[in-house]
């Protein structure tokens, strides 16, 4: 079944670097300027079903190397798990009461560990 | 350059489903089982050549990819980040005239951020 643009973009953003350069640059042309396949034809100067063909191996081929790393889906389940841990630290940092009464060396650690997390960039 | 047998088995952890089928199988016998070429050539029933040629295809491919995707740069980059996340939850856990101080709710926090990122496993 079709994925959304926005669904290839990612894949993309993963496994673009182990596409062909053809294949990248159909991608990026359609994808990512929106241009058509009959003007990604005229503009690389190759018949619109060889831009077809391109495009359609290039989507298979980010599909195939999500199936076989499935990096987007692992990094989906990192993503929602730091930002778990970034909360927990707010819940402490943010309930007024007990920040009154926080050790400053317990804030500063709690600070630094969201700034860690939040600066992972998974 | 060569990498280390210890090396080449991290590069195959992550992108070993990348590869081949005879590349994997002979990748495995060769840097899992410990077998020679020879050993492998007899047990395949293939020249020795013929798995000295899938065996270099095999870490080329490997080394490849990693230049491509440079997982196991930025994992290792995460882990250490995530240590010192953890290392930051402990100072303030283990320390102990602090500890007798914390607030239950903080300490169960701390702790949760701890078991987080260590079942994060990335």
């Amino acid at each position: 079944m079709d994925k959304t643009n926005e669904e290839y973009s990612l894949l993309y953003d993963y496994y673009g670097a182990l596409l062909s350069e053809r294949q990248r640059e159909v991608f990026e042309l359609y994808h990512e300027e929106n241009l058509s396949l009959s003007e990604i034809a005229q503009s690389l100067d190759v018949s619109r079903q060889a831009v077809h063909i391109s495009l359609g191996k290039a989507r298979d081929g980010l599909e195939a190397f999500e199936e076989k790393l499935g990096l987007v889906a692992k990094h989906a389940a990192y993503e929602k798990t730091l930002k778990e841990v970034e909360a927990r630290a707010d819940d402490i940092l943010k309930d007024k009461e007990r920040a009154a009464a926080l050790d400053p060396a317990v804030a500063k650690g709690l600070r630094r560990i969201k700034k860690l997390v939040r600066e992972l960039d998974i």
